[in-house]
Parts: C-alpha cells; sequence; structure tokens
C-alpha cells in the first residue's frame, strides 16, 4: 500500500476522533473552534432582496451587518470562516442565539441536526466535496440560522458550491424572489444534498474500477483499498445517516417561518436524502461483495497453485524413487545387466507417467 | 469471467449510481428526463369509458388529450416516452399538477413512493422485465396519477405489460365497466406487481442452476455467477423495498377518489407485495447457502489435493533416501557385497510401503 | 450428494417459487387452484352438532351441504381436495365470500394471514408433516372460514391431522358441545400447530444426528447435509413466522363470533407459536454452530495433513541430500575411502535425525 | 472431544426439543407432567403468617392446604414435585385456576410468563443451577400464583433455593412481616434471579478458561468446546429473554394485590434482569472473539508449518539436484577428474545455501 | 502475547462478572459494597454558595453536613469512598432515600440509569479513565441525588475529574452563582461525559497505531491485540449505551427540581452522548476492516509462501529426476558413452528449467 493512502487514512482517523469538543470541565457555551484555520480573514457577506430589489454586499466588520431590514424583505448573511470566536459572539447577542448553539456551530464535529427554537431553528449540515487531487472526501460543516426574515449561513470556508443559489437569487423571475426566508434555507438544503450526489458518483467509479481490478488480478494493494473504501463509507454513513431525521423533523415541525407552501420542497428534499442513504447502502453491499470475490480469488489461486506442486511431485516423486533404486551399488542386481533392462526401465516410468496423467485428467485437475 | 457477464455489472452499476437527478444547484422543479431515449417519438393514448361506451385514440398531439369527459366516464391517458418536457408541462398544467411532482416522473431513478394531494394521487412504481437475450433484469419506471375521473400513466417506453388491463376493460361485462378510475389504477398496479413473480421465477431458475453447478464442479466463475446474482437481488431489493409502504399507505389513506369497497383488492394487492418482498429474502438466504457450498467445496478440493500430495511424498521420500544410501561410494558399504542385500532392500521398502498404506488407511484418507 | 436429496432440494425450491399465483393480467378474484392434485374427486364432509344431537355426513354433491342448521347447532363443512373450482364458486355464492379470499385460498402459496370480515373470519395456515420416506418437510394449505354457527376447512389432500378433532366431538362430554364455532375453529388450529412439533422434533433429531456425525467425520456430504437443513428451516420460518401476527391479531379482534372465553385458549395457541418461532431460531443458531464445527474440523484436518507431510519431507529431505553427495562419482572424494566413512554417515544421519525429531517435540507436533 | 461434552449436549437438545406439549389432538387443559420425575413423593408445605404469628407445617396430602387463613395472613403453599395431577386438579378447584393454566405449571418446557387474572396472578419462571459436576447448566421452571392473601408456589424438584426466604420469613422483624403476599412473590423472584448471578459466574470463569487455553495452544477439543458454550448460552438467553417483558408487565400492571410500594422493589428486580441480560450478550460476544482468536491461531500454525516445510525444501532440493548431477555416470564428465572438483561442489553448494538463508531472513522467515 | 495483556483481559473479565450484587437470598436494602476499598478513610466535603456567600469544608463526621441550608443556598455533598455503609445508612435516613437506592449506589457494577421520585432524582453514572500505565481503561461509579436545593455526590475513589466544576464555582461570576442544583447536577455530568472523549482519543490512537502495525507485519500478537481491543469496546459500551435513555428520561421529565431553562443544557449533553455512542460504534467497525486486513495478509503470506515452495519444487524435481536417470547402473545405457552427452544432458536441463521459468511468468507469480 503505498505512503499516500496510509495517508489519508490517518486523515480520516483524525476526523472521526481528533476534533474534540473542548477541554473537559471548561464552562458549556465556551467557544472553541475545533476545525482548521485555512481563511485568513474571515469573510462576511450580506444579500437582502425582496420582490423588487436585491442588495448584495461584501462586508468588512460584523458590525456592518446589523440591523437587518425589515419585513418582507430577506437577509442572506453568510459567513465564511469560524475561527473569530468574538464575532460569532456579536452575532449571537443581536440575534438572541444561545451560547451552547454558538458552541455548536463552532464545534465542527457535530452530527448533523436540527433544533427548533421560538424565534429561529438551527440546522446543521456537511458538505462534502470529492477532493480529486488527494482522492478522498472531505467534508465541510454548514450551519443554518433561519430566522423569520433572515438567514445566516456559517462556513468553514470560503467554497463555491453555494454560488448556484446566488444565481438564481439574482434572477428577478426565480422564486426566491416571491417566497421567503423560509424557501431560502431550503434551496440552500438542496443545494448541498444534491452535492451528495457528485461525490456518490466518484465513489461508484471507484468502487466499479476496484472490481474490475479485482476481476482482473487479486492482489493484497486491493484488498486494502477495498478496506479503505469501507471506511470512507462508515464516515460518509455517519454524516449523512442522521440527516434523514433532520429533514424529517422538519417536515413535522409547525413553525410560524416555514411557509405551509413549502412542504412539497422539504419532501423532495427528504426523497433526496434517502436516496442517498440508500445508495450508500448499496454501495456497503457491493463492497461487501468485491472483497468476497477478492477473497474466493486468492484462494482460487491457492489452490491452483497447490495443483500444480501436486502434479509435479506426485508424477516424479515415484520416479525418482525407481531411477535411485537403479542407482544403487549392490553387487547383486540381476536387472542392471539385462540387456534391455535401461529401455523397460524406460517403459515402466512412461506407464507409470501416463498412469498419473490419466489420473489427474478424471479428477479434471488438467 | 465473460465480457458479457461484465458488461451487464457495469450496467446494472449505472442503474445504481448514474442516473443522477440533476446538476447541482438546478432549481427545484427543473424537468430533465434522466432515463434513455428509445422512442423516436412520444407515444399518446386516450381511453374513454363508461358502463355502455369504450373509445380508444391514439392522439397525434397532447393538446387532443384534454378536455377529459365529465363524471362518470373514467378517462385514462397513457404517455410512452419522457423525453418531451414542453408536453409534461402541457399536462401538468391541465391537471394542476406540482412541478416537483412532474421533476419527479421525468427523474427515472426514483424509489416506488406514493404521495397523496387534494386533487390527485401519485404512484410511481418500477416495471421489471427479465431480459432473456442480456440475462439480466431491466426496470423501467411507471408513474401513475390517479384523479377523480381519470388515470394518467407515464411509461419509458411503449411495452405490452399494460396490454391485459386493456383487454379487460374492453369486455363490457368486466368489473372495469361498474368501477370507477381508481379501480383502473389498481388493476395497472396489480398487473405491475404481478408480473414481478415472471421475474422472480426466472431468477430462481438460475439460482437453481447454480446450485446444481456448484454441487457438480465449483469454479471461480460461478463464484463471481454468484456475486453478480446477489448483486441483481439487492437493486431488486431496493426497486421493490418501498413498494410495502406505498400499497399500506393507499390503504391508510382516505380519499375521495378511492372507494371504500376497493379495500380488498389494495389488500390482495398489499399480499403480493410482502411475497415478492418475502421470496427476495429467501432468494437472498439461499445464494449465501450456495456460496457456502462453494466455498465449503473449493477448500474440500484443496483438501483433498493436499492429502494425494502428501500420501505420495510420505510413501516415496523415504524410500527415495534408502535407494540413495546404497547409491553412495563408500568403498567399505559391507551391505553392498551381501548377497540377498538387494532382495533384502526390497523387503524393507515393501514394508515401509505398507506400513505407510496401513497408517493411510487408519487415518481414513485412503 | 445423493440423487434424493437434490431432488428434495429442488421440489423445495418449486415450493418457494414455482406456484405463481396466475398468469399477470388475469382479472382479480380469477380462481385458479396452484397445488397439485392429489385426489381424484373432491371430497365432501359434514359434521352439525349441538349440546344433545351430532350428525356426521360424506357428501356426494356440494348442493347438500346447504343451507346449514340454525343457531344453536354449529355446521363443519370440511372440503378436502382444491381442484373443483366451481364448487368453490357455489360455496362462495352461499356464504357471500368475496371472490378475492376465493382465489387466495386456491392459490397453495398464501402467507398465513387472517382477514377479519363483517360476516365472517378467514385463517389461512399451513399444515406440515414430515414425510418420513423423502425425508423433507411437506406443508398444506388449511383455510379455515368461522361463520356465526359454521366453520368451513378447505384442506389440499385429505388429511388424517383433523380426525382427533373430530374424535373429541364426538364424545358428548366434551366441551366442543357446549361451545360454539369460535371454539371448534380454536381447536382445529390448535391441533395443526401442535403438529409442527412432531415435525420440530423430527428435524431436531436429523440436526443432532448432523452434529453427532460432523464430530466423527467431517465430509463434503455433510456440509451439503447441512446446507439443506438450513434451507429446510428457511421455508419453515416463512410458513410459521407471520402465524404470530395471525394468532395476535385474532386475539386482538372484537367479533360476534368469537366468544369472550376463547381468550385463554386463544393466549395458548399464541403460546405454542412463539414456542414454535423460538425453537426454529434455536435450531438456525445450532445449525449455524454444526456448520463452524465442520469448518473447523476440516481446516484442522488440513493442518494435520500439512504436519506430516512437513515432518516427513523435513527429515528426509536432508538425509537424502548426504546420500546424494556420498553419491557423487567424483574421482578425489577422500571420505569415500575411509574405513569408518559409511558407519560415520549413519551417525551423522541419524543425528540430524534425532535432532529433527526433538525439533518437532519442542513444537508440540508430535 | 470426551463423551461427557458430548452427552451433556444431548441432554441440551433434548431440553429444547424434546419435552413436546403433549400428543397433538389432545384436548386443551389436558394435564400431563413433561419433566422428570425426581421425587417418589410429592413434597407439601404450608407457611401461615402475620404480623405476630408463623405457622409452618409439612402437609401429607392436599386437603389439609385448605382452607387458608383469611386476611390479613399471609398462606404460603409449596409443591414440590409435579406428577401427581390429581392433586394439581383439585387445587386448581380449590383456588379457581383455569385448566390452561394448571396445563403450563406442568408442561416444563414453558417461556418464561406472567398473566393477569381477575382473582391471582401467573408467573413463570426458570430456576437456574450450575451443576457442578456434569458442569452443565440445568434448569427447573417455577411457577408462582400469587392471590389476594396467599402464594402458592409449583417446583419440580425440593430445592433449596427458597430456603433464604424462609430464613428471613422466620425473622420476626424482617419486611415480610408487615407486608402482603405480594412482597413474598416478590422476594421468590428476588433469589430466583439473584441465582442466576452464581450461574454467569461459572460461566464467566469457563469462558476464561477457554481464553487462556486457546492463548496457549489452539486444539480442536477446544474450538468444540467453545461451541459448546455458544450453545449453552443460546439456551440460557432462550429461558430468561422473556423476562424482560415478564418484569416489565407486572411493572405495569395494576392489580388489587400488588401494592403500590412494591414498585421500587419490582423495579430493582427489572434492573437486575437486564444485567442478566446484559451479561449473557457479553458473554456471547466474548465466545466469538474467543472463536476468532481459536481460527487465527490455527491459520497462524499452519502458516508456520508451511514456512519450516518451505525452507527446507526450497533449501535442499537445488543441492539435491548438484548432487545427483554429479552422481551420473557420463563417461565424459571433466570436473569429476578435476583435483578440486569436491571441494569445489562443497563450496558451491554453501554458497547456494548461505543466498537461502539470506533471502529468508530479508523475508523475515527466519 | 505478553502477560500484562492478559492480566488486564482478565481485570476486565472481572469488571463483567465478578462484582455480583450479594449473595443470592440476602434481604433487598442489604448494603453491600461491591468495589475495591482504596481509600483508608470515607473522604467528605461540603460544599455551600448562593449567588452571594459561597463556604466548603472538609468534614471529619457525617454528621457535620446535616442539617443542609435553606433555599436559595446550593449544597454540594461530596462522599469519596463507599465502604463505610453506616455513613451511608445515615444519609439514608437524613435525606430520606429509599434503602434500595443506598442499595444500588453501593453495588458498583450498575447500569447507568436515572430514577426520579416524588423528592429527589437520582442519576447513576461510569466515570471512565485511561489507566496509562497499565494501559486499559478503568472506571468508578458516580451517583448523583439531585434534590431541591442540594446535590450529593458519591465516589469510589477521591479523583479530580470534579475539580474543574468546583473552580468554575469558586468565580463568583460563573452561571453556577445564578442557577439552582439542578445545573450543578448537570454539570457534574457534562464534564463525566467530555472526559470520555479523552478516553475516545486514547483508543483511537491505539486503533490507530495497531492499523499501522496490521499494514506493516502480521503478527499473532497484533491478532490478540486486535481481539483485546474489541472487548475493551464491548466493555465501553455496555458503560455508556444506556447513557442515551438515562439522558433522554431526564429530558422528557418534568420535575420541580429541573428549571425549564436547563433543557438546552441536557440537550447539549444529549448531543455529546450520541456522539460518544457514534464513535463507539465506529472503532467498532474500524477494528472489524483492521481484522479483515489482518487475515488477508495472513492468507496472503501463505499464498506467498505456496509460491516459492511450489517454483523451487517444481523447477527442481524433474531435474533431479533426470540426474537420476542418468545415475543408474544398467550396464547398457548408450547415452552414458556418448562423447557429448553430459553437455546435452545439461543442455536439456536448462531448456526445462527455462520453460519452467517462462510458465511461470505467464501465471504471473514471477
Amino acid at each position: 500500500m503505498n505512503r499516500s493512502v496510509l495517508f489519508s487514512g490517518n486523515t480520516m482517523l483524525k476526523k472521526i476522533i481528533r476534533r474534540r469538543l473542548k477541554q473537559p470541565g471548561l464552562p458549556p457555551g465556551t467557544m472553541i473552534y475545533t476545525g482548521e484555520t485555512v481563511l485568513e480573514k474571515v469573510q462576511l457577506s450580506k444579500l437582502e432582496y425582496d420582490e423588487d430589489r436585491l442588495e448584495f454586499r461584501d462586508l468588512g466588520t460584523i458590525e456592518q451587518a446589523f440591523p437587518f431590514k425589515e419585513l418582507p424583505t430577506v437577509t442572506w448573511l453568510n459567513i465564511s470562516g469560524l475561527h473569530e470566536t468574538a464575532m460569532m459572539e456579536k452575532i449571537g447577542e443581536k440575534r438572541d442565539i444561545h451560547p451552547l448553539i454558538l458552541e455548536d456551530i463552532l464545534n465542527t464535529d457535530q452530527r448533523p441536526k436540527v433544533e427548533i427554537y421560538d424565534n429561529y431553528i438551527i440546522i446543521i449540515l456537511k458538505m462534502l466535496y470529492h477532493n480529486t487531487e488527494k482522492t478522498e472526501i472531505e467534508s465541510e460543516q454548514i450551519s443554518i440560522v433561519l430566522g423569520e426574515n433572515y438567514v445566516i449561513t456559517f462556513q468553514e470556508k470560503a467554497g463555491d458550491v453555494l454560488d448556484p443559489v446566488r444565481e438564481r437569487i439574482r434572477n428577478p423571475k426565480s422564486l426566491f424572489r416571491k417566497k421567503g426566508a423560509d424557501y431560502l434555507a431550503y434551496a440552500i438544503m438542496d443545494v448541498i444534498i444534491d452535492h451528495y450526489f457528485v461525490v456518490l458518483e466518484a465513489l461508484g467509479e471507484k468502487i466499479e474500477n476496484l472490481e474490475q481490478a479485482v476481476l482482473g488480478e487479486p492482489t493484497q494493494k486491493l484488498a486494502k483499498e477495498i478496506q479503505f473504501m469501507k471506511r470512507e463509507l462508515i464516515y460518509l454513513r455517519k454524516s449523512i445517516w442522521p440527516l434523514r431525521e433532520v429533514i424529517s423533523e422538519l417536515l413535522r415541525t409547525e413553525s410560524e417561518f416555514m411557509a405551509e407552501d413549502l412542504a412539497p420542497f422539504l419532501k423532495d428534499v427528504y426523497d433526496h436524502t434517502i436516496q442517498v442513504v440508500d445508495t450508500i447502502e448499496t454501495f456497503r453491499d457491493m463492497l461487501s461483495g468485491t472483497l468476497d470475490i477478492y477473497l474466493s480469488s486468492v484462494s482460487n489461486r491457492m489452490n491452483e497453485v497447490m495443483k500444480i506442486l501436486t502434479i509435479i511431485a506426485t508424477i516424479f516423486i515415484p520416479l525418482t524413487f525407481i531411477a535411485g533404486i537403479y542407482g544403487m551399488n549392490f553387487d547383486f542386481m540381476p536387472e542392471l545387466h539385462w540387456k534391455w533392462g535401461y529401455p523397460l526401465i524406460w517403459l515402466i516410468m512412461l506407464g507409470i507417467f501416463s498412469g498419473m496423467i490419466l489420473f489427474f485428467r478424471r479428477k479434471k485437475w488438467l
């Protein structure tokens, strides 16, 4: 197994266990960012729109973000980069967000979850990318705060997954302009879950290739890659499985920020989530099948090796014994002095040889 | 493993992962047909009947389909071929179908599902065929829209699975003529699920043959075919499993389009669905058993090979050693000059040979 | 594996997949008998009894069966042989039974089920026999129609499982004479489920024998028999598992035909059903254990074979090499001319031999 | 595997399948004792107590048992030995117990269960002993009938498990004297479930020993013992698992014989039951782990055997070939006549030998 | 496997089975401490605080602890060491705690549980430490009694896990000073569960190392360590799994001691618990994967060993046979007297050698 795969294995292990919440004993609500800091500076952008107007601004400081416009304008505040906890505190204060929620947003090892409060709804999801360079799956946590006329999104990095949403908002005829903040929150979830299919497609291709390779020649390297893929799926499943509950809780919730006509859209997202989870399960089954093929190939190879050894040894060991007999130096060995002794011995050996060949034919080894 | 099987493996993988919903980020309700386009032109047919009359027409354009006749006439509009999205939009408009539903109808990788709306019920199912040429299972998505006095069915191809339904409607004494659109929808589901049994029968025969073959001679090819069958079952299960919920939700639903006396019929369909799911589970168990037989056969063969090698080697290696001893050229080897040395050596060897044979007999290897 | 076992394997496969409901597309309620026709003529018998009187008649035609006597007499109509669909239709008409129910009664591949209607209750069960000749489990479907003062039973063959019930009814002091048709239906279910224990006992004995045999000598034939037993259990489970729901639904049902004092009896039957299901699960676990013993025995045997080969080869290959050395024909080999060369070589060989034996002793191979 | 273990295996199989309820077809409520008859005579004892008085009597006949004293006295009637069905009938009559319940009490292969009736509660449990002589687990069924002011217990044998309860009742200051029959029933259950821990401890020690042995040397005998333990656990689980429901149903029941202040005591028993079930599950996991260690040990040993064979064969087969070359009798073999031919050949052989050793070193086989 | 690991295995076995509740038959509520006694003397400390004041005292005797101050002061009584049952009785008496609860507190093999009473809530948890010396996980039971204005904690040893809580209480601006005893109980649970992550991190590192080692060279020792880790996880799971129910029952409970504004805090703890359980499951999957890699490595090694043996044997056995032929001593062997016989034989041998090499190349063994 080459180092790069090992390396990515370790990275994933880290993804699973390292990002601990905080030092045990710190007060609850202590905000510590547990992800990597990839952006030098936190990026803030604010998008305000209603049916007629649209205003987009990159903000220098968090103070510029507030106050939000009144209804019916929808305000979308996007924060990329979570390492400035002071900024988080300010937002929490302005929008009256519980410190424990802020802690959850910063702790990027959360399970996907939704929490319904009186004045806002918090949705925490994973965004998944397929890093084509490192050939592994990367994830980023995105937290969506949905209030009466605003959506605040918290990303770890400045990604481009949400760009299509911005694009569609800019279109004055898009549904966004007629609907409220709830539709914006839905659209963000939708685009994230749609993105899962890209990751699944890449994984599926990998599994397909693995299977082709195993059908070709089963090497130890392949076995390790199958194991590695299995673990990627474990990680994927862990990230996506709770999503079912999240969406179905959203569906059940009767909140004043969620218009009734959002239900078909949420149901659609729910269907996609089920489809993603189903596909992951199918991939697990397929990988198990591939591992089974690998194992049966290995044992078949072994069997073949043993057969060849057995055929050669079983034919030649008795022949060598006969040759050994007439290599003995006894004074009185009459056969040695027969005129046709040597040809006779050859005949006998040929007989044994043919008999053995016939025996193996009958056993269907040849 | 021959190429054709590999090919069909890939095809199935595609069935599982390729048909992605749409490019991530497209607005919800964007209609993109994700199946294959096998028909040059979309085929439209309209069947209108009540207790006394029956009218069947192949339509050239979708405009001819509307308006539907009033109650108590039942109208069945069948659309084969889903690649003309403009037509879909028109139907959606005329019958007031939510764009997300139309998107689901076009996206042929849906899980079976039912959705109950105020003015119609949507049922999405899989039709399964056993393609005898490619020896693999093919599936087609069929969507049924059930309204107050009409049924609209959307198929990917022009198949003949629904022909028996048409035949029975033509019979003026059939139950269809006395019942409403709900009975028509039931009959379509019934004929589709009945068709599953044909597929299961073909699969069962294959499994039976596989088992016979494994009991005969366990080859690597068989192991791969078992894996391939397993995956066919995974795919089948994925297509059929959600059907249980679909039918049981229909049973629970109290919709005005579903007459009360439909319940026994739906219950019957439900029983068949359970039977199909049960049979698939049984097939899985049987395949696992076949794989176990295969593995134990392989390891038994290995054992047999090893035994033969061991018997031959264990008998002849000591004999060859003895022959080697008396092939040595020491000046002073008294045995070599004994008169009965050579016969004696033969006797000793015969003794060892017999002893070994007896030993293996006692070990029950011979 | 001998043919007879293979044959019975096929038969069971047929039990699982062949008896399809009907040609897909036939109208629902089309009555087609899917079982084997073993009786030349359908046998009809009618038993009428109340507290004081009892009347038993074998009937020639179905017309003689009706009308049933009025309350409080209990009428038991038993039909053995289901291939005369005309007769079924007549019964359906007389007792107002839904055509789909009649279809279910004729289709002998039903899952056990109960259906509660206003004027009758339908219970469909499997009767199991252990065919001692073919050494396999056979099943027969029995359908019980329980009405206000009558029970109609439909059997595939004329069996003797129900004889004890008839015997007990004949006893004027039996509970039957004081109770209604519901008690009769209970007694029939009870005797059928009691019969399962006979089948389980036979199976248990087989498993016990298998285990003894595997502990003795693990042959490939045993592995196949274990697989075969496993499949028998799969089939058994499929037949019996749904029974739990059936009985518990009967327990929950508040029907006017089910007297309140029947509850303890049904509860008793329910307990027996649980016990049967438990035993089947235990058998599965035991068979898995037997397979594990088999596999570990095979690998142990292999190990033993390898050890013997290794001991013999490892001892004699070096010795043969030494003999080979002194069989060389070099002109200048001083050892060959030593007086004690030959005895010395024997000593060296003995030393190697002893060393090897000691080595294997220390490795605990000898 | 020695006979004693096989024997006990059979015994357990009998425990699982033999004790069938009755001949199929016997009327329900037919009382047949299905256990072993170990006591010559049924032993009867009666204990009556209230806050101030206590009276204990061994009874000769069942007639002496009745009538019970009135409230507030608690009467405990204990019957050891179930083979006298006439006595059972009498008790049933006196205390108005349903014949099916009596049948259950006599059929000693019941699952643990509780049944709540208007005038009494029936609790059926298993008492477990660890028979140190036969080194296997034995079980005995105990049935507890709890009425308003009495408890009747039915045991198969005269055991001493309940002695501590009697001892505590004798103590005039014990809680018993202040509480009613419900507390007595609880105390009996408590002492029985406490006894399970003794059995579990013995089992745990066995598993520990097995594991130590497997870590030492993996023999076939150990594999069989692991399987045997597994089956003991299957049996244990089957006996104890339903107990959870039993106790939790008692907890839910609002019966007039169960004082409200019994709840904490029942909850305590429930906790112990969960703990027992948990421990059994843990034991199963531990045994699976032990089996895995066994299997990996066996395959490692095999590997080691193969390595030794390969090392010896791979070193000496080429050397023997070289010796064979110079044992040929060609007239013209110049090497044979070289002065340093023989030493040279030794050098070459030494070279090959060293090379091979180095090769195996690099492969880390030596 | 070295002794230390075996030893710790035994210790864990003891953790699982030894600490039995009490001798069967002892009256319920008999207080027997089942843990180890590590402290010579029980340590008592009392902490009383409200918004303005804080008083901490180490107590000599339990009498000094009572009475607690009145509301709104919060009193935290911490008892380290459980072996003085007289002290327990006194506390039980003073605070009116049910004897069965006291028994549970002393029996340190409880499952985590919560019990809600009218005047207090009992929470029993496990504290986990990763003992870096013995490289194993140790656990300690902590019981929390939450009353209206007090918290009593019972620990087995004097640990420092709770120190951060004390530290934070000392801070006059901490949330503790504004909130009641319920917040204190929450904070104690929170710090304990936070500590689980430390243990998980240590375990994760171990698993990572194991995996690296297995990828390097699969030794038998590693297989045993994998098994050992598996069992640690079984134990961990057993200790933590019930915690989910505990916390979710606390969440559901509407007790007067639990302020409404505690819910978000409890929800936070619940999320952490789910995360811990998830991580344990992931670890189990990873360990299984590691075991699979181990097994496939072992069988691959075996395969490689067999290949080398087969290559060497298959090449040299036929060559040795040829050498044996010309070592025979027949009088009439013309080849022996040919001038080019010897070189010819070498050529033939070279041919066979090259053929074999080519054959193995084509088989991709070389």
